[in-house]
């Protein structure tokens, strides 16, 4: 969910501006936080492929899906506020303006990464390695979606 | 779990070191996953100290927990590998030598976290603001114990 979703949600359930303003930190809070979480991903990501590759340990695998299936869930969207398409927080962040306009765009990227982490915390689960081949392949192509739309090249 | 125990456990599972390596990076890496990591974290105790204190909103609150106890029981031990008590991540870490040698301390500041990560994802699912509240205590202090006995200050 982008913040316009998420600010409209919260909004709905009467929650104030000021409260929202309150959990979600300032412009290079968020743009630290969003890094920060999307690096945790990216380790992950990583320690899956490394399993896929190399040795195969379940727990392992179950650790970093349940991690990412965290993150995916988190609403991190509240984290790009307007105001943060621009700006440093580890280093400066790598958004394009378009995420904070094309807001059916955003969730054509965000539903299949959110369903693709779930399964593949449901497949990590099951211990099943070639279902999770599979579905971390899937995973990784939602991930590459919204960057290829969203994010700037190094 | 810190490291020994993961590397002792990887071992008996019979992983080889090459595999071990190939998943968790090299010293560099470790520290930034690491600090991307625990300021995840930190975003999400700050999101539930905003709920507690500001108005409550029970799904950011699940959302943050369950974040919270996916770190916790994400096996980020295996990101204290020997050489990286120094050096840089997003920043120079802030970890005392003696997290490397202590086994025991370790082992006593993280059991308690990883008990108080589970049960916040509990109490957070079930909605009762004040058994929240009293359990968000509760997992500040665990996070405490293990900041003034193996991290340094700013």
């Amino acid at each position: 969910m982008k913040f316009k979703n998420i600010v409209a949600a919260t909004l709905m359930l009467g929650l104030s501006t000021a409260a929202l303003a309150q959990s979600i930190g300032k412009p290079e809070d968020q743009i630290r936080w969003r890094q920060s979480a999307y690096h945790t991903m990216a380790w992950n990501m990583g320690r899956i492929k490394a399993n896929i590759e190399g040795t195969y340990n379940k727990d392992q695998v179950v650790q970093a899906a349940n991690m990412i299936q965290a993150i995916a869930n988190s609403g991190m969207g509240v984290l790009f506020q307007p105001g943060t398409d621009k700006g440093k927080g580890w280093k400066e962040t790598r958004v394009k303006a378009e995420l904070f306009s094309d807001k059916e765009g955003v969730g054509k990227v965000a539903k299949p990464y959110m369903e693709a982490a779930n399964e593949m915390a449901r497949v990590a689960a099951s211990g099943d390695l070639a279902a999770i081949k599979t579905q971390f392949g899937k995973l990784g192509e939602t991930c590459k979606g919204c960057h290829d739309k969203f994010r700037k090249e190094d």
